[in-house]
């Protein structure tokens, strides 16, 4: 009897499945057919099929990684300034989930900066994403929750925070649990709401 | 005739920097003793001596990047703020050697990440450059150049903010040239100058 395309997309999802978890446990340096192989309990033969090359298996897992994220719940936005803040907090390896797709991330930063074709996907991906915060940082400017500025140079100076903050995060999550995490891009977002304004909420000079 | 003392220690050297070139084009994704023996024009026979197994490889350039990190020159650090800033942009790729280092950096993450041991390492690393950041910071504020505040917590949030312009400016060096990068860390410490004591340098509102 053939297939159905039912088994087949929940063989697809398996596979996926088995990948996901190699790359939070190993990353991307022991992302191997072997290691997706044992995690699914199948044969090496079998992924073959899947993934001819080792090119295919890291092409495949950085397309579900961008999958994922894509689709990762998000926070109640709101607006303004604590649309900022809830883009931000979404960033966070704040819960075990999200902790799993930072380590993922960051693991796919040694293999994207050795390809120049997968170092131009990433770099776009970040100025995607820096372009959605520098909107955002706008709308709480308009809304006087933010002081005048550069949005584009004020987005990119929180996505550096945050980056950062994930990886000092995932080597010492004793240090940075939730709330501390939390309590560091509050102050960060503090700070923001200050210069070159500095008395009261947002612009008002008051 | 005995090699000489020299000539071994200049074997090593060559080894070491034929390691650290292959790390800075291709990544601990990409440090193999056949790339390595590629890059000193040796037989991988003569490596294995060095480096018996990968995991010999992996330390030695571990080992490398710890050493070529503390011995690097570091700016003139004056005191109180301008200290702390100078250490920051000590962390920054603003030329090319510094750029590789953080490139080897951002790669060694990957490997530490799935080694417990290695992992372990990292953090205690990048708690000491908090701690010794947490000093400059204390310093500054003694002398009146950064308001109160605990020092830990600013030292942390600090270090995420280069860490994480480190990744971006990795990935686009293109919009984060020297210049961005030192006028992106320098709104970051305008903004520290600020809250919660709004009334000192920088924080004028006339």
């Amino acid at each position: 009897m053939p297939r159905t395309k039912g088994d087949h997309e929940a063989r697809r999802r398996d596979v996926s499945e088995a990948v996901w978890r190699v790359l939070a446990a190993h990353g991307f340096g022991g992302l191997t057919l072997r290691a997706v192989a044992a995690e699914l309990g199948a044969t090496t033969g079998l992924l073959t099929h899947y993934f001819p090359a080792k090119r295919d298996l890291v092409a495949h897992a950085l397309d579900l990684l961008e999958e994922r994220s894509a689709s990762r719940p998000r926070r109640a936005a709101g607006s303004g300034l604590s649309a900022v803040r809830a883009a931000l907090l979404d960033v966070l390896p704040l819960n075990a989930e999200a902790t799993d797709a930072n380590r993922i991330w960051v693991s796919s930063w040694d293999v994207a900066l050795a390809d120049s074709a997968l170092s131009g996907d990433h770099a776009r991906r970040y100025a995607q994403s820096r372009d959605r915060l520098s909107d955002l940082i706008a709308a709480a400017q308009r809304l006087g929750e933010l002081p005048a500025g550069d949005p584009a140079r004020i987005a990119a100076g929180a996505q550096a925070f945050v980056l950062g903050l994930v990886v000092q995060t995932l080597f010492d999550p004793t240090a940075f649990p939730a709330q501390r995490q939390a309590e560091l891009l509050d102050d960060y977002l503090a700070s923001l709401t200050s210069p070159p304004a500095p008395h009261g909420e947002g612009t008002d000079p008051s």
